[in-house]
C-alpha cells in the first residue's frame, strides 16, 4: 500500500464511496496467503521481482506439496532449491509442467522467465567437485532470464587454465566465482577485472577445510577489492545478487 | 598485452621494423613500477578503473610517503585508507593537495573523480557507532566519482525508523548496510528491495560479538535473498564493489 | 525441610513424642525414589511447581520405560522429551493414558494441568523449517496448563508477515520466538512490544550457520532490550521459563 | 497509530475535519527525533514502557552529549550505560540532576522511575569479581523502579553460602545469576527455585574461560530448566528482561 | 636398562664373561614386540604398573586380534576399551577367559588384577546418560584392582540428591566426577571435599554443548580448587589417574 | 554439622539443655563472614584442609586489603595468587609478616605450614619462558607443607634434557608438568612414569598456540594414560590437585 | 612457452615460416585437454614433474572413469587418491594394467615411475590407527620413483620404541610423520634430525581431538625447528612434497 | 653416543683403560649446560647442524643476557630471534660482535655461517606489510649460510607481478611464500613449480582474518601439490626447513 494508494482510498472515505470500517479492514488486510504452517508471500514478486523460491530442506513432502500447490496459483515461475531427487519422483505426477535439474537440485514449475538482456552472468568453479553449487547458481540464473555462462576447473593450481579464458571473464557483466578447499580462486578473478565478482565458498575439501571455513574465511580477507561473499554452498544466493545486477542495467 | 597488440608486435617482427630480441623484452616488460618493498602497480587502473589503493596497516609512515610519492605521479586521484591523525600529520605537509576524512580515517590526494550518475549509492547504518565504517564506504564512494546518500541509525530495535525512510531506500541503485551487535539490519532491508545489498559486519558489540563475528554470520545466514557480505569493518570493500555495479550502468 | 517443619520437629524431641534416632533420620531421609541409575526427584513438583520431566535422548528404551513407570505412581502429568515415534510404540501399549505429539516429539502420560489463566504465551517462528522447536514449546506449554497461540513463518524477509498480526503480538504476556538461519527475528520483535521475550535459536540453516550457532550469536547481541536465549533447539527450556513467568502473575 | 487512532482519523477524513493531504502527513510522520548521527526514538517510553536507554561504547564524548541533551527534554529518566568516569566527568556540569553509579559505570539524569511494586528482583554474584555486571543489572533495576536485594559471593565452590540464604531466594520474583568462571551457579539456583532465572555469563577468569564463552556455554546448557541467557557482561539486559516480568505482575 | 643392571653388564664385558658383540646387541635390544602395523610395548607393565590397554578405536578385528593374541602370551591381564558388541562377538570363541562389559564397552581378557586396598575410587554421574563413560572409569578401576564406588543421577539441578550421600563422598579416596551438558558437577563436589576430583566431561547435550565442549570449559574453569580434567568421554583416562593415586597409597 | 553433631544437639534439645529457638538458629548459623561484598569462607580449612586462597584478578586493592584483614584473623596461612607487585607494594606495610614471590606473583602472609613428609611433588617445564606458572605450582605447594623438586627447560626438542634425569623423575610422588606451545611434555613423562601427572598448559607461543589452547588440546589428547589437565596457566590449580593427593599419603 | 621456445617462433615469424595468425593461435592454444566438467592439465608433467592427480572425493564415478580415459592417452602413471573399494570395482574392468592399494586408497594406473636414488623417505607413525594416511604417503612415494621405509606404531607414550629405532631415523634424506590425538611425535623427531620432517596430522582420536584439530595445532606449535605441517589428513601432501625434496638431491 | 663409541669404550673397560665407575660417569654424563632457568643445549650443534636459537619471547633481559654468555662460549654464531630494540640496546655493550636486523628482530652474535652452495632460497611476499616475517625468515637463512634472493609485494591481486618474475622463481632451490589477509599466494606459486613450497602465514590482516588464522587455513587447504604450511609469523621455522632441504642438496 503506497502513498498514492493511500491518497485514493482517503479520497474515497471522504466521498463515501467506501465505509470506515471497510477502509480500516482493507487498510490491514493481508498480503499473503495464509497456509498455518507457511505464510505464501504472494507480493514477493511486486516486492523483489521474482516471487517467493521454496526451500526444500527441513519441510516433508506433504509441506512443500501443498505449498507448491499454492504458489503454481499464483505465479507462471515456481522454482524450488536444494530438492532431493525424491522430492521430485513424489510431486511429478501432480503438476503438469514440472523439470528437474539434477545437478543443481532444482525443480522448475512453469516456465523460465523471458531472458531481456545479452549481458552474461559467467560461473566459474575451482574444481569439478564445485560443479553442483555452480549448476545451482547458473540454473537458478537461466530460470530467473538471465544469460549463463560457464567456466569450470580452472583452480589456481594450475593459473594457465583461468588465463587462456581471459576474453570471456573480461566480457561477462556479473561473475560468480565457486571453490572449495583453498578458496583462493575470486582473489585472482577479482585482481583481472572490473567486475562485480561473487564469491561462493563451498564445503569441498576435508580436515581443515571445516566444511568450508577455510573458503570462506580467504574469500572475506581476499587482497583484490570488489568481491562479496555468500554463505558456503549458497549458489542461489550468489545468483539471486547477480541477478539483482543484471536487473539494473536493464532499467 | 592483449591480443591486437600482439598481432601488431609480430607484423612488425615480420617487417624486421623491431628486433626479435626488443620483441621478447617487451613482452615480458614490467607493467609496474619497483619500489623492492612495494611493487606500484601502475596498470590498476587501465585493468580495474581506479588506481591502487594504499591500506596503511602494518606500513611504516616512511614507506607511506614514499609509496604515494611515486602514486602520486601516476594518478590524478590516490586515496589511503586505515590512516590515522598522526599518519596524516606527517605527511601534510609533503603534497600540495591533501585532505583528511576524519571518521572514515581516509587521506585523499588531488581530487576526487568526476560524477558520472544521478543513481545513487544508499549507506545505511543499524547503530551510530557504525558510522566510522560507514564513512569509509561513503567518502571511496564519493572519492570514486559516485552519488551517496546516508541514512543513519536505523537498527532493527527500532523499526520504523526504517520504514518511514522507504522511499529513500526504494530509489537507491545499491544499498550498503552496515550494522553490528547482532547484525540483523541487512535481511530486513534485503526484505523491502529489489536492488543489490551489501552487508557489512562491523565489530562494534561485546562479549559473545566476538569482534564482529556475530554480525558477519547473521548476514551470511539472511534469509532474504539478495545479500552478499564483506570482511568485518570493510566499508572500503562494501563500496568498492558498489562502485563496480554503478559503473556497469553507465557503460 | 524449613524452619516451621524444623521447630516443629524440635518441640516433639523436647516432648520426647519422637525419639532422637528417628528424628536424625527423619532429617536425612532420601527425597528421591533411587532406580540406581536414576534418581526419581519426587519432590522436584514441590519445588519446581511441575513433576521432573523425562528426557529421552542418550537413555535406553528399558531405562525410559522403567523410569516413567516409577514417575507415573507420584505424578498425574508425566511428560517425555526428544522422543522418536520408536520410542512411543515400544511403550505405548504398557500404559493406559499415553499420547505422542508427533511435530513436538513429546509423549504425555496422564493428562494436561489444568489451565488457570486466560493470559496466553504467543509463540513465533521465523520460517517454517523452525515449526518442530516451536511444536516442542507451545505443546510443553499446553501440557503445564498455558494458553498458548500459534504465529508461524513470519520470518525478516518479509516483514509484513509479522506487522499485519501486530494485535496478536500487543495482547500476548509472553512471547517466545523461534527463529533458524540469521536469527534476526526475535530483534524485531523485541523492538515493538514491552513483554519478555524469550529467544530459541535453531539449527535450521546450512554452511556458516554451524548448527544454530550463528541464530544464537544474531540472538545473544540482539540491540533489542528485554531479549534472553536459550540453548539451540530447546523449544522445552524457553517454555519452562514462560511458564514460570505466567505462574508469577496467577499468584 | 493503532486501530483506534486509525479509525478516529479516518471520521475526521469523512467529516471534512482535516484535509487528506494533513491525513496522509501525519500517517507518515516521523515518531523519531533526527540528529543526523543518531535517530532519537521518543516513541520507545510508549511502546517499550521505559525511555531509550544510550550506550556509550563507541560514540564519542560530543556524541553523548548531543544526544542526552535532546533526550532529556523528552523524559524525566534517561539513563546512560557503560559510561566510564572520564564521560561523567565531561558532561556532568551541563546537566542539573545528574548521578554517577560507579561500579556498574551508569549515569542516571533525572530522576529514578517510582517503585510500584513490593516484589523484589534478586541479584545474586558467584564471585566478588561479577559484582560491576551485577550492579548494572542492580542499579537498571532500580532506576526503572523495581526493589532490589543483592547476594554477592555464594559461588559453588562454597555451596552452604548460597544454601544459607534459601530464604532470600524463594521470596524473591526474578532472580539474575552473575557468574563468570565455570559459570556453575545459575544451574544450582535454577534447580532450587520455581521463579524466572535470567543468567549473565561475565568475562571474569582467564585461560580456556575465553572472555566469558566457558560460563555462557555452561549456562546456555544448564541441566535446570526455567533459566534463560543474556549476553556475556550484558547486566543491563538481564535486568531489562527482569522488569518486563515485573511489570507483567502489576498489570 | 638402569644404572645397576648397566655396571653389572660391565663388570661382565670386563671379566669377559660376555662378548662386546653381545653386549653392544643386549644394550640396543628391542624391548617391545614387533608386529610390523603394532609395537607390544611389552616392558609396559613394569613401567607404567599395567600392562598395554588396547584401544580399538580405528583397528579393523583383523589387527584387533592379533595384537591381543601377542599380549595374552605377556600378560594375565589383558584390557580391551572403546570395543563393540560386534568386537567381542568376532573374537570370543578364540580365548579361553573372556568377558565383556556391555555399557562400559570393554572387553577383559584374563582375570581382574586384585585388590589391594578397602580405600575406594567413587564415580559420580551427573545424569543417566552419562552412565556409559561412568562404567568405563568404573570397571577399568575394578579390573585394575581398585575397590569402587558408584552414586549415579546426581545433577546439580537436584541439588539434595547429591547432598543427601554425603558421607559416601567424604570417605572416598579419590573422586571420579562424570557430567555432561553444564558440566557443573564437579565444581560442586570439588566444593565439598578434601580428596582429588577427576572430571570427566561427556559428549552429552545438544545444540551449544558442541559435543562436551560446554562441559569441559565448565570443568577447566571450575572455582573450587583441587579439580583436574582429562577429554571428553574419556573414563578410562580419569581412572587411570585414579589407579595411580590409589597405588600411591599402598606404596 | 555432621551426624554426631547433630544427635548431641537433639540430646541436648531433648534434655533442655539448650533452647529450641538457639537449637534451631545454631542449625541456620552462617558459616561464614560476611563483608557484604565477599563472603569470607572461613570454613574452608576444615572442609578442604587449607584456607581459602585469595585471587587478585578482578578485584580492587581496596577490596584484597579488606579481605586480607580478615582472613588474617581466622589464618595463619594467607596465600594471595596473581598479585601484581603493585599489590603487594600497596598493602605490605599494613602486615606485619608478609612476603612477595615476584616470579610466582604470590603474596604468603603468615608462615608456610609444616612439611609433613619427604616425598616431593616435582615441576617440570618444558622450556624457560614457562617458569613463572611453575612458580605459581612450586611456591603454592611449598606454602602448603609440600617438599618441591624443580626440573625446568625439559622440552621435547632436546630429549636428552629429560632422559637424563629420569631419577628426579622416578623418585618423584606426583609430578606437575607446564608446557607452553606444542604441550608435548606430559605425554612424554606420563609414558615414562607410574605416578600421577598432572598438565598445565601455558600461554608461552604465538600464531596458532592461540593463548595456550593448542598446549592444552595436545594434553587433553595425551596418548600416555594417566594424565589430567587444569586451566590454561593455572599453576595453583595443578599444586591443589597435587597438595590433595600428597595428603592422602600422609593419612 | 619459454624464453627460448619464443625466440625460436618470433625467427620463424621473421622467416615467414609460419604465418602471423598461426603463430597468434600457437601462443594462446590451450595447454589443457577439455572436458566440458573439468580441464585435463596436460601440461603438469612438464610444469611439476609428475601427471596431474585424480581426488576421487566430490567426483561421480563416472566422471572418475571420463578423467582416467583421457589422462591414460598422455601419461604412463596415472594415480589416483581418496578411491574406496567401489569406485576400483566400478572401473577395474576397462583398464588394462590397474591396481587398487586398499590401505592407502589409491588406484595406479599404468607402472610405477622409476626408482632414480638409492636415498630414501621414512614415514613414521605415532599409532597403528595412523596407518592408512602414512601409507597414502608412503604409497604415494613409491608410485613416484621413491624408496621407502617405514616406522609404524612409536608413538611418544612409549618412547623407547622409537629411540630404538635412530638408525633408521638418522639415515632418512625426508621424515614423514604422522600422528593423530595429541600429536606430539613430530616435535620428538625434530629434535633428533638434521633433515627435513613434514608432519601430517591425523583425525584419529575422539572428544577435543576435533577431528584431528589438536593435533594440527600440536605440530604447527612444535618446539623443534625444522619442521612444517599439512592438511589433516593429508598424506598424499606431504609425501608431494617429500618426493620435491627428493627430486633436488637428484639434480 | 652411537654405537661405534659404544664399542670403543667397551673395549676400553675390557681392556681395563678406563675403570667401570669412569664409564657408567661418561655414558650419564650431561650433553647440556645447567643455568638452573635454562639447561644450554650444547650438543644441539652436532645434532642439528646448526647450534640452539635463542628465543626471546616469555624471557627477562636478565635471562638473555646470561644465556648468550654462555652460548658465545661454545659457538662462533649466536642467533637471537624476536629480540626488540630494547633488548638489542640493553646487551649491546657486553659483546664485541654483535648486529641487529631491525626488520627481522634478530640478533647477531659472532659471524655468519660460511655459504656453501650458489643454490639460492627464494622469499616471496603477498603485500609489503608481510616484510618483517619474510625478513626473518631470509636473515635467518643468510646467517645460517644460505644464499637468499627476495621478490617482495606479489600478491595474487594482481597477478602480473608474480609471472614476469618466474624465471627467478624456477630457478630457486627452495621457495618461501609469505601471506597474511587471504593467503592465496602460496597456492599460485606452488602451481607453478617443482620446488619445495614452504608457506607461512602472517597475522596481517583485520577482522575475519582472525590474526593469521585465515592466511593459515588457505594453506593448509591449498589445491597445489607440495605445499607445507608452518605457524603464523613464523618466518625462522620456515627458513629453518629450507636450511635443512639445502644441506641434504650439499651432502
Amino acid at each position: 500500500m503506497n502513498k498514492d494508494k493511500l491518497k485514493e482510498m482517503l479520497i474515497k472515505v471522504q466521498n463515501k464511496e467506501i465505509k470506515i470500517e471497510e477502509a480500516v479492514m482493507k487498510m490491514q488486510q493481508l498480503p499473503y496467503d495464509d497456509l498455518r504452517f507457511a505464510k505464501i508471500d504472494t507480493h514477493r514478486e511486486l516486492r523483489k521481482g521474482f516471487p517467493e523460491v521454496v526451500l526444500c530442506q527441513g519441510k516433508s513432502i506433504e509441506q512443500i506439496r501443498e505449498i507448491l500447490k499454492r504458489h503454481i496459483q499464483h505465479s507462471k515461475t515456481v522454482m524450488v532449491t536444494r530438492a532431493d531427487q525424491n522430492v521430485f519422483d513424489a510431486i511429478q505426477s501432480e503438476f503438469s509442467e514440472i523439470k528437474y535439474f539434477e545437478q543443481a537440485h532444482i525443480i522448475l514449475l512453469g516456465k523460465k522467465m523471458q531472458t531481456k538482456s545479452e549481458k552474461y552472468i559467467l560461473v566459474i568453479t575451482a574444481g569439478s567437485s564445485d560443479i553442483p553449487v555452480a549448476e545451482e547458481a547458473a540454473i537458478t540464473a537461466e530460470i530467473m532470464g538471465n544469460k549463463v555462462e560457464r567456466l569450470f576447473d580452472c583452480g589456481v593450481a594450475g593459473v594457465h587454465r583461468l588465463l587462456y579464458n581471459t576474453e570471456k571473464i573480461y566480457n561477462a557483466n556479473v561473475i560468480i566465482v565457486v571453490a572449495g578447499m583453498d578458496g583462493a580462486l575470486p582473489s585472482l578473478v577479482g585482481g583481472l577485472v572490473n567486475k562485480p565478482v561473487i564469491a561462493v565458498p563451498t564445503s569441498i575439501g576435508y580436515g581443515a577445510s571445516f566444511g568450508g571455513v577455510a573458503a570462506l574465511l580467504t574469500m572475506l580477507n581476499s587482497c583484490a577489492p570488489g568481491i562479496s561473499v555468500v554463505n558456503i554452498d549458497n549458489g542461489f544466493g550468489a545468483d539471486y545478487q547477480a541477478h539483482t545486477i543484471q536487473n539494473l542495467n536493464g532499467e
